[in-house]
């Protein structure tokens, strides 16, 4: 028994070091939409634009290519920073990376959103996951699926119209959080940062942004236009969310994966 | 002693499920500058801009902010794709995440390089670190602390020159990695990335870009740029280096991190 006892030990310990701080041998999964012209935009924003500079091969006999590009800060799979919303909160710059990874938790609400494309995720839904679940861990990043990131980059389905400009403001449906929900995760889940498989954590129909800002004014980032949210379980993986830095930036393009 | 065994086996468990698969407990350090129009670009390359779009209060009452930028792929701290000089080689949003993603080398040669700035990492550095430390393990990350991090961003220092244009190309002199002991990191060591603190893997004298052409012809991709080196410790840490997912891309913003 003893010499069981001692083995098990000697097993735990080599598991223990063999794999606890190394990545190399997890899962990623890929959770970024690729920018391109097709990315999805707000109707009002600049769109992105690349710009070949060189591509073939030179004088000197090697091959080399390199572009521009130019892009709005909030679009394609993107960052908003707590200033978006906020003054005075953090830039996208500034925002630490612990907020930035950490434990995943998946919210799965396409049955309900995908029949209603102004769906607001609620306080109730949360805790219908919490039922079948567990309780959503304290400082965890939550990301909900809606379902809608299927349709991306089509914009007529994924934001509800593909008209662009100011008129097409009011055409926008597309599920979100309610500011409800967004409330009671911050105030008794203590949550790092929400994402989600839209393009705005508010709702398209919404003109307060309530949900913005009450995620903001707390420092809560948000992820918008997440891809691949089918792929992930309901728990059991890390989030590394890690945006451009962007110095003062209000936002930006953001590399987002899990881990498990 | 049979109780003891087993109290240590608990405490054992309790360590693995607690921590294992948790990245919340470990130590971040952003190997990124952030980007602004003080960035380091090539002497050639389009620079950094930000256009601000909004500040401010808005007639509905909340507070809003947002901005647009444009860039070169290839500026600040950023990633080089292979195809940037490796025909039909990986573009930025192929590049597999597990290339990203791994243990981290770090090999200071600024004791060197900071006396010369047309100094070339050798096959003999690498050696004399294996000397120092232990076999680089195969599949790691490494990179290359020249020193001249601490110059950014005063191209004058940094590039050894503050003129642009094709003119200046000839005044650069900053350190990089000799494409000899390129070829003995990706036979011998099978490496995943390297990167350093310079703005090319090439040294600023270089004239055929014999270490880019080696590098991404095995699609091996160089992190340029990076940051804070000098807070890293020889060995004892991941890196997770995630690009801005531009589809097609030669290269582009990078945000780079060590986790311990
Ligand atoms: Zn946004
Ligand atoms: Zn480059």
């Amino acid at each position: 028994m003893k010499t069981i006892a001692f083995l098990l030990c000697i097993l735990i310990f080599q598991n223990i070091f063999g794999q606890d701080n190394s990545l190399s041998e997890r899962e990623f999964i890929d959770l970024t939409h690729a920018f391109s012209e097709e990315s999805v935009y707000w109707v009002t924003a600049k769109e992105f634009q690349l710009e070949k500079v060189a591509q073939g091969k030179t004088d000197a006999g090697f091959y080399y290519s390199a572009n521009n590009f130019s892009t709005a800060e909030h679009g394609g799979t993107h960052m908003d920073a707590p200033i978006h919303f906020a003054e005075n909160k953090q830039t996208v710059d500034l925002v630490p990376l612990e907020n930035l990874i950490g434990t995943g938790v998946k919210i799965d609400v396409s049955a309900k959103a995908l029949k209603n494309p102004d769906y607001l995720i609620s306080i109730e839904d949360l805790k219908n996951w919490e039922k079948e679940n567990s309780e959503i861990p304290q400082q965890s990043i939550i990301l909900f699926q809606t379902g809608f990131g299927k349709f991306y980059p089509d914009a007529k389905k994924y934001l509800g119209t593909n008209e662009r400009g100011t008129d097409a403001v009011k055409k926008l449906h597309f599920p979100g959080l309610s500011p409800e929900a967004a409330n009671w995760l911050i105030k008794n889940r203590n949550i790092k940062a929400v994402g989600l498989d839209t393009a705005s954590i508010d709702y398209g129909q919404s003109t307060n942004f309530a949900t913005h800002v009450a995620l903001m004014t707390q420092n809560v980032p948000a992820f918008e236009n997440v891809a691949n949210l089918e792929k992930l379980p309901a728990t059991g993986f890390q989030v590394i969310a890690l945006p451009m830095k962007l110095k003062g930036g209000s936002g930006g393009p953001l590399r987002i994966i899990a881990i498990r």
